[in-house]
Formats: C-alpha cells, sequence, structure tokens
C-alpha cells in the first residue's frame, strides 16, 4: 500500500510520501514514490505515485526519457495542467500493456499519481491523476490531495489544513496524517519523505527523509499521543441526563 | 452507509451506531443500525447492521418471528457463537434470494452484522457476521470490531481502547470516533446510538440515541476540536537540523 500527500497553500506546497510497497503480506520492500525531475530552470515539477510498482515505475522511466529525446515531455509543457493530460496519457499506456494479460484474475496494474509544482509564472498547484488519466486539482476549500490509503490520515487533514496554514505547520500536520495511517495499516511505512516547496522559488530547498527512528519524528509522535490522551481524559464524561428508555422497535 | 462500533472490555460492552442510510448519493433515509431483541431473561443480545437495507431488514424480521413460532431462534441457543452461526446462515439464505436477480449490475445485496450480548454466565462478547455467514470476535489485544466506513474513525480506537477501559470512557471514545467519521463521510449521520451492558447485569439499562444537535455531542465535538488544535500546535516545528540533500535519483 501506499499513502501521499500534496497539500497546496498560500506559502507554497508541501508533498509527504511514504515508502513501503508491498505484493501480498508476505512480500514488502522499501521504494520511494517521491520523484523528483531534473527539469530546466523555469519550473519545478514532482510526482507522488501509488499502485502497481511497475507500472509506475514505467511510468516514472518513460517521463526521464522523453525529457532526454522526445520532443514532447515535461520540459516543454506551458501549464502544469497540460503536464498533467501528459501524464495521464503516458501512465493509460502503461496499463494497457499488461491489463488484459488474462494470466492472473486479482492481477491490477492501475496507478494513480499526484503531479505538483509550478511552471514560469503559473500557479503552484497539484494535480490527482487517475488511472484513466483524468485528474482533479486542489480548491481552497480543499487544499490537499490524497493517494493510497486515504481514509485513516484524513480527519486530521480536514481539521487543521486551510490555505493560510504555513509549509511548516502542514508539514506536521502531514507527519500527523502519517503516523495515524502507520499506526492503523503496516503496509505503510518509514521513511517518510517531505518536501518543502516555496510559491515563485523555483527551487526545492528543504527535504526531510525521516527513518522511523528518527528522533524527531519518535518525538512529536510520543507527543501527540499522550497529549492527545490527556485531551480525551479532560472531555466531560457521559451525560446522564440523556439516558432515554430503550427503543419501542425492542419488541 | 453505516458506521458501528462494538467494544468488549473487562466491564461490558459498548455498541455504538449512525442511523443515516443511502441508495446512491441522492436518497438519503434515517434508520436506526442497532436492534434490541425481546429475549428470555437470561439473555441480553443487541444487533448492529450494515449493507443492504432490504437485507438487514429482513434479517432481522426473520429473527424476530423466529423467537415467535420457530424451533430454532435467538433464545434457543445455549453460546453467543452459536447465535452468530445462526445469524449467518439467515442473513447468507436472504442474500441469496436476491444475489442473482441479473436486473442491475451494481446491485449488492450484501450485508455485515455485529452480535453483541451475554447468554446466561457466559461470556460478554461480539461477533462481528461477514456476508458469507462466518464470523469473527474480538481478542484482548483488539477489543472492538467495526462495521461500514470504519476507517475514519479507526486511529483514535487503537490510540485509546485496552481491557480496561470503563465503559463511559468507551462510549466517549466511540463518540470521537464518530464525529471524526461523520466529518469525512457525509453518508455517516446522527442521530448516534449508545449502548452500555454492563458483564452480567443481564440488563440494557444505559441507552443514548444523540440527536445532531444534541448539546453534549455539540460539546464534546467542540472540545475535541478546539484542543486538538492546541496540542497540534503545541509539537515542536519541523527540526531543520535533518534537511537533506535531494535524492541521487533526480536524474
Amino acid at each position: 500500500m501506499t499513502y501521499c500527500i500534496a497539500t497546496v497553500l498560500d506559502e507554497g506546497l508541501v508533498l509527504t510520501s511514504d515508502s513501503r510497497t508491498n505484493a501480498g503480506i508476505d512480500s514488502v520492500s522499501t521504494y520511494s514514490k517521491m520523484h523528483i525531475f531534473r527539469t530546466t530552470a523555469d519550473r519545478r515539477l514532482v510526482l507522488l505515485s501509488a499502485g502497481n510498482l511497475a507500472t509506475t515505475q514505467s511510468v516514472v522511466e518513460q517521463l526521464r526519457r522523453d525529457i532526454e529525446n522526445a520532443n514532447v515531455n515535461l520540459n516543454t509543457m506551458n501549464y502544469l495542467s497540460e503536464a498533467a493530460t501528459y501524464l495521464g496519457k503516458v501512465s493509460r499506456d502503461k496499463q494497457r500493456l499488461y491489463a488484459n494479460a488474462d494470466v492472473q484474475s486479482s492481477f491490477n496494474p492501475t496507478a494513480t499519481f499526484i503531479l505538483a509544482g509550478q511552471i514560469g509564472r503559473g500557479q503552484t498547484s497539484a494535480y490527482l491523476i487517475y488511472p484513466e488519466g483524468n485528474s482533479i486539482t486542489t480548491s481552497s476549500q480543499t487544499p490537499y490531495l490524497q493517494i493510497g490509503e486515504s481514509k485513516y490520515g484524513r480527519p486530521v487533514l480536514d481539521r487543521f489544513l486551510t490555505m493560510q496554514t504555513t509549509l511548516e505547520e502542514a508539514a506536521r500536520c502531514c507527519l500527523i496524517s502519517m503516523d495515524s495511517t502507520m499506526r492503523s495499516n503496516v503496509s505503510v511505512g518509514a521513511p517518510v519523505e517531505v518536501l518543502l516547496y516555496r510559491k515563485d522559488s523555483l527551487s526545492f530547498d528543504e527535504y526531510y527523509s525521516f527513518e522511523a527512528d528518527n528522533s524527531y519524528m519518535l518525538d512529536i509522535r510520543q507527543q501527540w499521543g499522550d497529549k492527545l490522551k490527556q485531551v480525551f481524559l479532560s472531555l466531560p464524561p457521559l451525560d446522564k441526563r440523556y439516558v432515554m428508555p430503550l427503543p419501542q422497535s425492542s419488541r
């Protein structure tokens, strides 16, 4: 499984990804799901990937090869939305190569991506590209995208993230979201990569890769858990004034 | 959608369920998913239901009719596990009636249940009954079962619930879990029913049904949200000592 988050805020982007890949529960490996491209100086692009590893690897490889020797590639796009459409086409083509292999009924070659960054003076933004190749972006009401195991970690994003959240706070929020996910799903795991992009900087200057035993990760995990417990215990107890008779339907 | 939780603790049981039912996003209704049976004095049984409403209604109706006029029913069972097997058979039979209707390809008659309670001096326990009719119970390491939309609300259960949690604290924990789920999935909604069962009491003496505007629900929701935000802001900021160079693969 996988869990990746892209937040698109007034200050810029925060990208977060786990690094665990599994083919069944008995074949677990570590692969980065954050792919940074060597682009021209007028743009910065990063890709987060989820789904079939063979598909995501071949898509990333194709994008890199296209940069080296194709007329259409990430460096020729004028808009991030255009780059998302191009990526969707590459992804769909790669999936189709194996979609009808008919060897195992459970086989699933699909992959989902988030492409984020900035091209020229265009908007700093992010696109979630579905296996079909179509894509969605964020809004001011929903300033984040998730791929992979998205549910365990979503409540904290819904509670804390707004467009005005600073990049540093958003990164902390995503680490908490990631930690909740890793607790409930063993197929999401460290290292956790975090990349901050400040709007209009055209430079990725803050990158982290937190191993499971990183002392900062351990520290916020511990503090979050302990303080959450205190908050929980401080909530008002069940109010017995609301005790009701059993419902009538109990015939 | 649906969200129901059963916690099985040293002190007894806490059952929690939402009440929203939907057939598509444009057909939303309110139905209780907590079914309490009129049983003999030597037992107390409660059923939580998720899945196809026609199936769950016909299963509950069959169980009630069997109590009135069948030789095998919830009152003739000697063990809760035996009752779970009986329920599994009733459920599977009801699903099979319509499973091959072949009218709409998206049709899904499956249903999932949690049966909880105590029979005589037997263990106070809970069983999750799958659509196939087989079932699982809790363990001292995992003292809860969930059906329906289980992921958004699971992290708080994993953090706070142990066998030693009191019934009152467990009820609060389940309400927080329910609140997180309702925030992230509009197809889970009030009223939220909560039932406490004290081990060996053979009596359901504490039942609640919290409407969306119940002041206790609003109070813990508000306090939980506000204090969580304070905790989040009090966490140590990203530690810049861990900033790393971009990964080598960025060719």
